[in-house]
């Protein structure tokens, strides 16, 4: 029936209960665990409709999120000039966005995040497959160790955004995104790079 | 009327006015700018009463954003042992308080935060205040440095709690304390004694 309406926007109520069945399996299953095919059974529709409106899963994953970017287009543009200075990279192009009108939404996510363990979990899944995973899959990191130095990553990178941009914390709300970039690339250099042995040791 | 019934409850009305008052008054004005007398006013009661209800200036603050732990009574030990060091102490205390009953006061405290301009007001004085001031008054800093340092400090701690205690991103999520500790102390100790002329530059 869509198609003879193109690609969007599609029967509205079709949409909302594939985004509404999508919501739960992510949050539930993780991005990885939910599959388009029990995505579309959650809405009674066929997969090849959940594509046509959306895309691929990570496509609907945005959709779901109501993401203002796609990680995809510009991480791996970050991630092709290497691990040197990637720190400050990331902390530069992360307030570029952050500092346009998209960083509203950024707010939005954290705070829906933050007030209930169903955003909590989808803010998290998309946290990791949307963006911290993109950020590792092109540097030469030892797999056994990704995950905690993403998690470092995130941690100071959503702190930053909670100063600056919701509790808006002198000087950090307001200094200018250069500041903000000599200040905390240097940690995110140090997550992607610093030897995690007393770390991974400590993790047992 | 309160003094025959002792210092607490006293009158819970009274309490409740000055509580509100004091709110607002720590909101609108800071914790510097916020007058007992003032506040006193804006509850219609004698400022001998508000100190009579809860003591210090610093007493009323916690009482306000009903703070489990008074941090006048933490750091000054953890900052008697000097700067060598402290990063860890700092991330060590902070996880001890975190990962106790406490915690659950922490995360509502970041929720409320998070969740509207006035409570941000309030949590942000709150940690200048109570926290971020006195862990850079026992040490040797640049003035002109201090607010920077602290700033930088709250975001990765905060941002710590985030991903810790809410998003429960792995392995931060229930990593042992003491792993937290040897992965984020480092990043405490940098900004406290790093060179920050770099930033200072582009600050302006």
């Amino acid at each position: 029936m869509a198609r003879r309406t193109g690609r969007r926007p599609g029967n509205p109520d079709t949409r909302e209960a594939i985004l509404a069945a999508a919501r739960s399996a992510f949050a539930e299953k993780g991005f990885d665990g939910a599959s388009i095919r029990a995505i579309a059974a959650g809405a009674g529709v066929d997969p090849a409709l959940v594509h046509h409106y959306f895309g691929t899963k990570d496509q609907l994953f945005l959709a779901v999120m109501d993401a203002p970017i796609d990680p995809g287009t510009l991480i791996p543009d970050l991630v092709a000039g290497g691990r040197d200075g990637l720190g400050e990279r990331l902390v530069r192009t992360f307030l570029t966005i952050w500092d346009s009108p998209a960083g509203a939404v950024g707010v939005a996510l954290l705070r829906s995040g933050i007030n209930n363990d169903w955003s909590a979990r989808l803010l998290r899944e998309f946290l990791t497959s949307q963006i911290l995973r993109r950020v590792l899959a092109g540097l030469d990191l030892d797999p056994a160790e990704a995950p905690l130095r993403s998690s470092l990553i995130a941690s100071q990178m959503a702190g930053m955004a909670l100063m600056r941009y919701v509790l808006k914390l002198e000087p950090l709300a307001s200094a200018p995104a250069e500041a903000v970039v000599a200040a905390v690339g240097p940690t995110m250099q140090r997550y992607l790079d610093a030897d995690l042995s007393a770390v991974r040791a400590a993790l047992g």
